[in-house]
This record gives C-alpha cells, structure tokens and sequence, in this order.
C-alpha cells in the first residue's frame, strides 16, 4: 500500500475511534450522573443584605450540580472536570469510622451551569427519575437568569419549584418567611 | 433525487444515527453501573448437602450482578434487561416509612454471566473503584467454571478474593470453618 494511503486510512481509523470513544464518554456521564449525580436548589438566609442585588427577598439562592465518590474513585470526577471545562473537585475529609474521604465534583457558578451543564443534559437526557430533577433545575436557573429571584413573587415560585425536587425537602418554613416577608423596597 | 438514491441516504442515516444510539446506550451502561451496580460473591452453608455437586466443600457460592433503583426508575431496570437479554427485574418491597418500593435488575445464572455479563464488562471498561469488583467477580467464575469451587483450597481461595470486593466484608469466620473442614470425601 502506498505511504500516503495507509496513513490516509490509518487517520480515519483513528478519527473514527475518537468520534466512537466520544459517544461512549458521553454516555458513560449521562449514565453515571443518573446514578451519582445531584442537581440542587437551596436557599440561605441573608436577612442583613437586602440592599444587596439577589438578596432583595431576604433568601440568596444556590444552585448547585454535584457528582460524589470515595478516594478510589476520584479519577472519575477530575475526568468530568475535563469534559465540562467547569466546576472544581473539592474533597470533604471524613475522620471518623469511613474508609475514605469522599469527593466532590462541583460546579456552582450560575454561568458554567448555564453555559455548560444545562445545554449538555438538555441534548445528552438523563433515563432516571433525577431527569425530572434536571428540568426542574433548569426551570429555576432560567428564572433567575431573567431576575425573577429579586422578587417575592419569582422567589416563592422557586421555593416552590425545589421543594418537589429530590427528596423533596418541604419548605413551608421559607414560603411562609417570604410571604410574611415585607422588605423597604419595590417587588 | 431519484428515490433510490434518497431512500439509501435516509437509510445511511439511520444506519448512522442507531450506531451513535448504540454507542451512547453502552456509554450509558458503563457510568450507570459504575453509580448502581454491584458485583457479588456470597457463600451458603449448605452442610447437609456435601454429596451434591458443587457444595463438596459444605458451601455453596452464589454470584450475582444486581443493579438497584426506585420505583420512578423502574424503567431503566427494564431497559438493562432488554439490553442484555438475561435476568430479571425483580421488586423488594418496602413498607415502611419509605416513599417507594425498591426494585432490582439482577443476573445470578452462571452462564447468563459468564456470555453475557462477563464479556460486556471486560470489552467496555468501568472507570470507578467498581471496576476491580467486577475483575474479581470475573476471576472467581473463572474459578468457579472449571470447578476449582468445589474443593477446599479453590473454595477458600474464592472466599479469600470475595472479602476484598465491595465493602470488603471480613470471610474470617468462614475461612476458619473450610480449613477446619474435613469432610468425609476426596479434594
């Protein structure tokens, strides 16, 4: 076989494995993220910082896409890492009677999740129930993109939205505060 | 574009489209049991058997694949058994205080393992610490294929690579039982 032909072919070969290991990646992280994964909305208290843009409500909101595992298997999430371009591995030290410490692959950042997250579970569904969770996720971060979080009436819709999610924590507490809630400013 | 010429695009398409499907099913697969699944090696006394095949050593070695879900999620369970083409989804029941019955994918026929199973996981790797599991599971049906089960020294060579899967469950007591064990037959 000629030079140029046998490197000719020994490319698409390897462009064609590249594209196939691609796919597989991309199903292995839908796949692990539906066993692993955690998409979550929470909300801190931040009675002091009214002035503050996001905080209006007296709740600042966080949002959160976390994937864990053990020490052994902290390779797994420094690859997500990789993949996503976004998010940090964090460790959480245990010293009691664990094994290992546990490890967090964590992206938090409204932009990255915008940007990055949301677009790649928009295209690449998830096959669980955490699927439900993912659009609930996205529905929220849509509305605080669009401000909706400054006021009380965007803020309880959210509370609403995250309290059906995962294990559906109630938050009576919040929407009660929130709807008693009559801060010094326009909502 | 005369019809034929259309119909084998479309068809190349679609042909195109399932092998990306297919891959991304796999990829799935892969990261989904690398969350959920778990590969087993369990031992039952079986002390008033040992003249039938396979409990010589008074033990019997059970070996199962189970992959475990919620029922919102049931489906995915399914879908694995379609996949595969062996085991069953099998439900546990939960009357307590939990929001929903659990369910079970599982796999415990040797030879659905060993063509099916075995063979899936050694072509397509795991990435977390599961990964080893799964080696050791497939070094102890190898074992187990050519009958080194049933003699003491295979079974507690089995009993000795079982205790270091999974939560590494200490095999002490059973490994004191085979060495003291002489039963009254040749090994």
């Amino acid at each position: 076989m000629p030079r140029g032909v046998g490197e000719l072919s020994s490319d698409n070969h390897s462009a064609a494995d590249n594209q196939q290991e691609r796919l597989i990646e991309i199903g292995w992280i839908t796949g692990f993220v539906d066993g692993e994964g955690c998409f979550s909305i929470n909300f801190i208290r931040q009675p002091g910082r009214i002035d503050r843009k996001g905080y209006h409500t007296g709740y600042q909101v966080a949002h959160e896409f976390v994937v864990t595992q053990g020490a052994k298997s902290v390779e797994c999430l420094h690859r997500l890492r990789q993949f996503f371009g976004v998010g940090q591995v964090l460790v959480n030290r245990r010293h009691d009677n664990h094994k290992e410490h546990l490890y967090r692959y964590v992206v938090r950042k409204r932009d990255d999740l915008w940007n990055e997250i949301i677009p790649f579970f928009e295209r690449y569904s998830l096959r669980t129930s955490k699927r439900n969770d993912f659009l609930k996720f996205a529905e929220c971060l849509q509305m605080i993109r669009t401000n909706d979080h400054t006021t009380i009436g965007g803020m309880i819709k959210i509370v609403e939205i995250a309290e059906t999610m995962n294990r559906c924590k109630p938050r009576t507490e919040i929407i009660r505060i929130l709807r008693d809630y009559t801060p010094n400013i326009r909502w």
